[in-house]
């Protein structure tokens, strides 16, 4: 095999995989849906999204610009000082990288907001049609997220052959992901924050009650927070990934060995396998959704690691990078177990949370926190025990050469990330019968039907910890390899201009220990931007929604002609959210080229290293406890301590409250912050070299 | 000058300062309380308060005991391969200070549960009376913790000149202050939690109502968790300091030099200007308490900034090192003045918090903890800053050998806790008038003196922002200068044995990087069983105060003769406080031995910076979200956004709650546990270096 036929196969498989999407997308159109109120609502969600999507398009098209021209006028150098094609083929592919990931969005929401009523409608048959129409909504979003992104990098490289271009690439990718995500989190959780606030807990109305006038919003945030926004996320982590393993793969083949050809294969393996997972999907004979889910995710892993083992095996591939491939996807369920045992309301954790919230809300948020925080331990050492492991097999490759470690950690990154289609197949079936469930409520297709997607509902919630066990490894290995990327491309640049590059990054040097304090700091900072956004739009909708119950005259009573002004709602969570999610990721972006150009390469290395720890640690605390928080109030709700209306229950639902901007706004966003910031040290590393303020 | 003289000046100044103890000891004694009701409820206090400590002592003996005789046989090396006199050495002086840190513990109760008293009455006849009581009852302790260190560290050095030794005394102290803080910590929130959940939310009684069976216990608590807990954690951080400066500057003096020298003149030097601050403290004509005690600190700041000089200019001792001391001091004061605006209740923040109590608990602590997370932003800078200039100031003295910068970034860490005294008296003021208050309200001595106890009190909420601030700042550049000690150590081992020392901590060395991850998730894990402690003692004595208002007939309704059996809620505490201290302290240490007989000395080296950063970040976060939380209560409770019995009332006191283990259990904690960690690693870096079970 040579490059070319690796290229060829990654290819024809990400078509393949939008084959398998554009049949998904048909299949799912078909199914009926003949309910006359639920196509209103699902029409009005449907609307919301777009207009959303739009107009966070327009604006990052506008951002996406900006940061355009200044690559084409300064990176990789300044274009008086370079070659400037160089500058044009980075500018390029950054337009690329946003493209492609605003268009992986835009397909996801199409689907979702179809998917969601035709799960609703098959809902009234039965479980098995329901789910269906549910995953294979999802699933459409999965392979076209996937397929675009392998394919994106597979024509970025035939075509340039280079590191800055794929660099630029995946930090177009990045940078739309960054603020995808905000907006997106901020949205949603506005939304669902305000929706729940005045209805469930001040006036008592169930969920998704068509009164609210909250409550569209909030099913348009279910869309493009965790669909759209997701979407972008995991578009990113996998770009990422594959370009960091890439960028040191084409230095190491500079030397001998066929590393670049094993990215491009394992990649595209990953996506077949995925591709085979969700076409044979389908729920069994228990009738348990979430066991069809979890059966398809291990036929996933198992299919890619035979094929996977059966390539490297033919074609002579080296065996230790398929094992430290390998030591990524074993840890990566690893996490997701981890995660799992502490947000799964069959284990201790969700029950003591429960328990304490008899005593009020301040024991459920204590309690959380602190279950919170013991989730990152598992986590954090099954990531660094990986990136050990990892390292050490592939570093003997060479034992002169710290690049051959370093890609070690990037391959275990793609492993784990292999199966990233049938994560984001899984995670995307979780909003689309979310919203099922709300249009089963309100357009009253039957106590029945409403059953049916309660458990299709709170199966997707209980998958959703694992994939983001896993999405959040796949980024902590995908940014360390970044780590080993920046010093790579410090490196190369140096060696051009003859000046002296970097050996380490050595904490007991200050100004690497001072780039880690600084860089600590950051994800705290951006996290609490985020959730500060959250609550100020929470405010101003619960204003709203408050003022539409006292005006408009029988909505409180739900009287048949009083309609609440959905459209005003939906407005003052996309405003908000897009006033909102600009400073947060400018923020993280300026303290990395302050930190660059006061400090030079080591500060940024330390940096780097501090954003990573601090976001992590973050990330996996937000994620768990709010999805420990979410579950213990489903716990109640099911009727333990007291059920629903309980003391105990008031108490969940403030922790449920405070768990939603932490596990759906700054938690999941926190991966992309440090991803973004890896780039652009990555991208900028020329500069920071050359230009420097202070010493 | 030679070493000699500066040891003594050093003792001499020891000695003053326990001469000024005895005088305030004296003086308070003297004071009147005639009271009954204040004697007797004063007596409970303080028989609560010794018993706790008496136990808690019996204790940990039994755990120093222990570890005396590990140490007695393994370090700093196992006695039949070494010396065994150093053996005997560093194990008396480990016992030498756990004692002296008890002792300090000790004195400090005895004076604050008299001080509390007199404090009380005095306020009967005007503020001025009663802000002497407090203040001079805090200063007994602030002199008498900074006299015993500074007397401790002088006589060990005076006796072995030995780093071992003097290691061996800090991790003493430190082990000590680590189960203290942990156990005083668990104590304090157990009570005070439980106390205000039944009393002010489910009963709405007022606070400190003597009905409340857990009221002494929550008195007790102050004590026990503020003041002798504190006075550990103060007493570890200052001779942790001092011995990581002195270790580095007996290896710097073998060349040349009187660094050795410098470290105890200076510390004598801050102790005397502290002393001359806490004689000099009175409330001046402004009435203001608050104003007293800020303007005693920069009187102190300023005497100290000027006597150094003076001494430096005399005796002609290093410029360069004087000024990284200074840059120390400067920044600590920054880290105060931006912990206060955080947590002020004249700034924005807490006004924000505030308002959000409107909506729900929910916003409560959403925006405390996105204000938490800002907070950690300039106290992080600024240690990232102090260290910098005073690494690079010192390490000009010889840029080959990188211990002279550390030794710098140790100094600005003694120039950060040179004014400790003070700062200690300041926040055992806090305490002291906090109980006050109590008694007056207990005593029923009238509206006047409840009053002015409460002005008293408010000012100890404000200083103690200013004071935390000061304390994690100075264990941050402490536990940095610890990472040098133990490279230090580590070169000093390996050139004994002719082995390879390091030459640096490389961050892209997996090693140091499995390192990294795993000790940053300690801290947290610490903090979540610590706060998972006090939530399970919490739910104890809830039922027990429960049980009490049931059971007792007339108690509710405040009969007369209806006593609530406050020993049993005394004993509620303590027994649990005790069960819950040791396994997040052993966690800790166990943790730190596993990665260092695991990974070696590279993966001790990552452990500790990843325990630094996490352990800043979250130490600043749960501090000042906890005095947030406090703050915006009290503003509520002073009549903003409806005052007392309000919505947003109701919203803060759970933010208060959640706040309370956040800052005065978990928070302060966490930079024990960091030290702890630091100094073992130190102790044991011998054995690390030699023994590794893989690789």
């Amino acid at each position: 095999m040579d490059i070319s036929t690796a290229l060829i196969l990654a290819i024809v498989v990400s078509l393949l995989s939008f084959g398998v999407a554009a049949y998904f997308y048909i299949w799912v159109k078909k199914q009926p849906s003949s309910n006359k109120t639920v196509h209103m609502v699902g029409e009005l969600i449907q609307k919301g999204a777009s207009t959303f999507l739009r107009r966070e398009y327009a604006l990052l098209a506008r951002f996406a610009g900006v940061i355009a021209i200044l690559i084409l006028l300064f990176l990789p150098q300044p274009i008086w000082s370079g070659d400037f094609k160089d500058n044009i083929a980075m500018a390029v592919s950054y337009i690329f990288g946003t493209a492609l990931s605003a268009l992986a969005g835009k397909i996801g929401i199409t689907i979702a907001t179809i998917a969601n009523m035709k799960a609703a409608e098959a809902a009234t048959k039965g479980i098995k049609p329901s789910f269906l129409a549910g995953f294979r909504g999802g699933a459409v979003m999965g392979m076209a997220v996937v397929g675009s992104s392998l394919l994106g990098v597979s024509l970025v490289y035939a075509i340039t052959r280079d590191a800055s271009a794929m660099l630029g690439f995946s930090f177009g990718a990045s940078s739309l992901a960054l603020f995808a995500k905000a907006g997106g989190g901020i949205y949603t959780k506005t939304a669902d924050v305000s929706a729940d606030l005045v209805g469930k807990v001040e006036l008592g109305i169930p969920e998704d009650d068509p009164r609210n006038p909250a409550v569209i919003a909030d099913n348009v945030g279910d869309n493009v927070g965790d669909v759209a926004g997701m979407g972008a996320d995991l578009f990113d982590s996998n770009v990422a990934s594959m370009v960091a393993a890439l960028v040191m793969a084409i230095t190491l083949d500079k030397g001998a060995g066929n590393f670049t050809m094993m990215v491009f294969v394992y990649a595209a393996l990953g996506l077949l396998a995925s591709s085979i997972g969700v076409i044979t999907a389908r729920m069994g004979k228990s009738g348990d959704p979430s066991n069809a889910l979890n059966m398809s995710t291990y036929v996933t892993t198992a299919l890619y690691a035979g094929a996977t083992a059966l390539v490297t095996w033919i074609f002579k591939f080296e065996w230790r990078i398929w094992g430290a491939m390998i030591a990524g996807l074993l840890v990566g369920t690893i996490i997701g177990i981890a995660s799992d045992y502490f947000t799964n309301d069959n284990k201790k954790p969700v029950h003591y949370v429960a328990k304490a919230s008899e005593s009020g809300p301040a024991f459920t948020i204590l309690s959380g926190v602190s279950y919170g925080f013991l989730s990152v331990l598992p986590a954090l050492a099954g990531i660094a025990v990986s990136a050990l492991v990892a390292y050490n097999l592939t570093a003997q490759l060479n034992p002169g050469n710290p690049v051959y470690g370093m890609f070690g950690i990037s391959m275990a990154a793609v492993g784990m990330l292999s199966i990233v289609g049938m994560i984001i197949s899984n995670d995307a079936y979780g909003p689309i019968v979310d919203n099922a469930r709300g249009l089963v409520e309100m357009g009253n297709l039957g106590d029945k039907a409403l059953e049916i997607t309660d458990s299709l509902d709170s199966a997707g919630n209980t998958v959703k910890a694992v994939t983001k066990g896993f999405a959040i490894g796949a980024a902590g290995l995908t940014i360390i390899a970044l780590l080993g990327t920046f010093m790579s491309e410090v490196n190369v640049a140096a060696s051009e201009r003859g000046l002296a590059g970097i050996e380490n990054f050595d904490i007991l040097n200050p100004t690497v220990f001072f780039g880690l304090l600084v860089g600590a700091a950051i994800p705290a900072v951006f996290s609490a931007m985020l959730m500060l956004g959250v609550d100020r739009n929470a405010q101003r909708m619960v204003g709203e929604i408050h003022r539409q119950f006292n005006e408009i005259p029988g909505l409180k009573e739900g009287k048949e002609d009083a309609m609440p002004e959905y459209d005003k709602c939906i407005d003052i969570a996309t405003t908000g959210a897009l006033k909102e999610l600009i400073p947060a990721g400018l923020m993280a972006i300026a303290a990395t080229i302050v930190v660059g150009f006061v400090g030079g390469v080591n500060a940024v290395g330390g940096f780097l290293a501090g954003n990573i720890i601090s976001g992590l640690l973050l990330a996996l605390f937000m994620s768990n406890s709010g999805g420990l928080w979410d579950n213990a109030k489903k716990y109640v709700e099911a009727g333990n301590h007291g059920g629903k209306g309980s003391n105990a229950h008031k108490s969940a639902v403030v922790g449920d409250t405070v768990g939603d901007p932490f596990k759906d706004t700054a938690g999941p966003s926190i991966n992309t912050q440090v991803t973004v910031v890896s780039l652009v040290s990555s991208i900028m590393a020329t500069l920071f070299l050359t230009i420097k303020i202070f010493g």
